[in-house]
């Protein structure tokens, strides 16, 4: 069996992982990278595209025999029009792409689950307090931006809309900006032994935001530069112990909340993105209902793998292992889609 | 022989490593927490107590054939009172947990030892520095607070005390604020091979401080947001190799006050936490005589802990391995009290 | 053979890791630090020195079956003078030293690798933008100062001069200040397998400028605190998985040009130290032609050396490992100079 996935985002991992679990390993990238993967051993096949149309049959080659990990970069890279004509099996569950594009269907799944979210205001007229605006689709946080009341957020739409980021206000959410540090729980959910495992933590690192620290107040006010919150890589942490619990209820809520909405339900990786405020709740603003580029610290284990598993874990290896179970109980369909 | 120790705060990396050194292990938590620690497979028997009197009764079960392992949150979950009921062997010296409870004991200690430390203000009136006040015991940094001279001492201890979180202002320590980055350093004393061993270093993750750096200047003016310092993870980070040195003759110093002091002297893991200064000064502005969170980092083995071990070794399995070690030579009984 | 280098910096992952891979090892060190790395059973002799004519000497002691390991701290410590007067053989390029120390043909080396880089500007005069100015050689960053324009360059100058830092503007490097986030791409050239591979990420972490965070502005500005660069240690990171093909082909194209430039070129550990900016742009504003303590974090491995190896491989132990495959090979004159 073939384990493919698209050149970028978790790729690395997930092929890592794969060949250790046994599989054939396969990489369908733009042929910009073809040489950058070639590096790379554990690859046993390099397909290089010239367009996003030959990707697609790229992967459709291997339909009979080939199961695509998906990542955060495929529906960004391919769109969802090609992605429906993918024949070949999806790891996990498709359904889950429609709802993790849009922020509304995201944000309401998280409610049904009873974890605590942020205020959403429907209309820039609505703020009362200070927000942050965001785009629909994982762009990595381009063109995000704080505001503190109505008129920045107007203000800030507009520019969207002339930079041609947006077409319209629709297309963006307006979040309550919620007051606490950043922290990006990762988790495993496998239907095969009906299990949530925590699988790491990570704090992402923003440019230019995470730079700006190091410029004084009055050169960013001279200077007029404006932060910026392009995310460009992870930064590992583990949470307080007694964080743990309650970030685990969520996840299993989470699971539980999308056998009954998004049928068959959430399979496999997924993240709750959250802000821990000083009362130590943990807020979460947002989901991925995939892989997240934040496991790839974690390519030797994270400090929680290693209390479930004797031997090293990568998020990418537990995808292959969840297939690799599967298929040898005769249950491949149920993590496939 | 079975470890156990309360449900929180480092009891998964304890268990785990108290499992990988052959030990039957035990956790006493909260009802809340039980389905979570039931997670893990490490964890031979989960006690759930419904009140903390029941917790001691639990602890109190396997006083022939149990240890204790002392973590922040023992006394801070059970309180003095019911820890000195405990008659289940603790790993490490009791006598530890009063000097570390008094911020002044504390300090003194490390004075002794040699080792930097910043000025200690005994009253808000002599207070001529930047200063950051502090709560006796281990709250995890909740509430304290900086000032920048004496009346911005006193106004911060009123609300302190108007909001209960303290009595009168004894309950503070008055400490000089060293500028320059927290580097908290890790180390396990063996007092069966009579060696400090340096087993990490970590940053702690403060809410909402560490997330603050988002916001521009303007709008934590505005909307009036006060920096708070509520640990809820920790980063891992290294050191220069030219402080290691420094670190440990700290380390050894401190050793050997305690064993003037505190007889029969520190036994186990602790913790300097420390200010680095742009002179590469290492100032250590408070200890933990036990294990801190920050080593849940290190599930699989520090940087430094590879150095002295060709193993996987957490601080949960160092401690295991020295009561193994100990029983074996017969030493158990310097080990634990 | 007996692996040696000089205790600082980095030298307890290289004999740590030629530990690892067969090899004698000797530290020859400071004799305030000779009892700390006595603690370590990997460092087989201990050499210490009371002046560094005496390093010298017993670095020459074995130069008939040793190789001598550079790290940042070699030429800091010894000075260049002698260092020209070590006859033990060198682990990679000696040459590389001198273009290293000087920050012009250091940035020409980058140039013509075509690798992005800031603005150079020769003279305080023509600053036309926000600039930080760095002094000559590893000095850890201690002196960098920041300036929006002439008059602030001058003047930061004038102060260096004053504290005897440097005696005169030729000292100095005017760099453009990217805005943007440090990331620093840390990479092994294998001239036996011709191959360079991404070792690892880190983010350096400086006093007391990562620490003032902490402070409000006002606190700042009133009590009149200016940010300093000091590295005191390293925090780990991992990119964005489409950097990595760029920062490869920059690294690529690195080892070409030391090649025409600095014959035989780059062998071993190199860094281009980078800030990330919002476009992804990967800007590199610094190079090391040397092992970096960046590296000590991944005393284990690395998440990307785990992509090549599948053993726990430190940049201690991949040097090692080169030796000792060059040796094997009969090749050992390719990697020493």
């Amino acid at each position: 069996m073939i384990i493919a996935t698209i050149g970028s985002h978790s790729a690395l991992q997930i092929l890592h992982g794969a060949k250790k679990e046994g599989f054939q390993t396969m990489i369908i990238t733009d042929n910009k990278r073809e040489g950058f993967y070639k590096n790379f051993s554990f690859i046993d096949t390099v397909s290089a595209y010239t367009s996003l149309d030959e990707a697609v049959s790229m992967i459709n080659e291997i339909k009979d025999n080939g199961i695509l990990i998906p990542h955060g970069s495929l529906v960004e890279y391919l769109g969802k029009e090609r992605v429906d004509r993918i024949e070949t099996k999806i790891f996990g569950n498709r359904k889950i792409f429609e709802w993790e594009a849009n922020q509304k269907k995201k944000m309401e799944l998280l409610k049904k689950s009873n974890i605590k979210i942020p205020e959403i205001f429907e209309r820039p007229e609505d703020v009362d307090r200070l927000v942050i605006v965001k785009l629909n689709g994982a762009k990595g946080g381009k063109g995000y931006f704080l505001a503190k009341n109505k008129s920045e957020v107007k203000e800030g739409i507009q520019k969207l809309i002339e930079s041609k980021m947006i077409r319209d206000e629709d297309e963006v959410i307006i979040q309550e900006y919620i007051i606490g540090v950043p922290m990006y729980f990762q988790f495993f959910y496998s239907n095969i032994i009906d299990r949530t495992e925590i699988f790491g933590i990570d704090i992402r690192y923003e440019t230019n935001i995470d730079g700006l620290r190091r410029l004084t107040y009055e050169y960013m006010k001279e200077l007029n530069i404006d932060p910026t919150f392009v995310v460009v890589g992870n930064i590992p942490a583990v949470a307080r112990e007694s964080l743990l619990p309650v970030a685990l209820e969520y996840a299993n809520n989470f699971v539980r909340t999308t056998k009954e909405l998004v049928s068959p339900g959430m399979i496999g990786p997924f993240c709750l993105e959250s802000i821990v405020t000083d009362n130590s709740d943990i807020v979460v603003f947002e989901f991925s209902g995939r892989i997240v580029a934040g496991t790839n610290l974690y390519v030797n284990g994270s400090p929680y793998s290693w209390l479930y598993w004797d031997e090293p874990m990568s998020m990418g290896r537990r995808i292959a292992r969840e297939i690799r179970v599967a298929n040898e109980k005769d249950k491949l369909s149920l993590v496939v889609s």
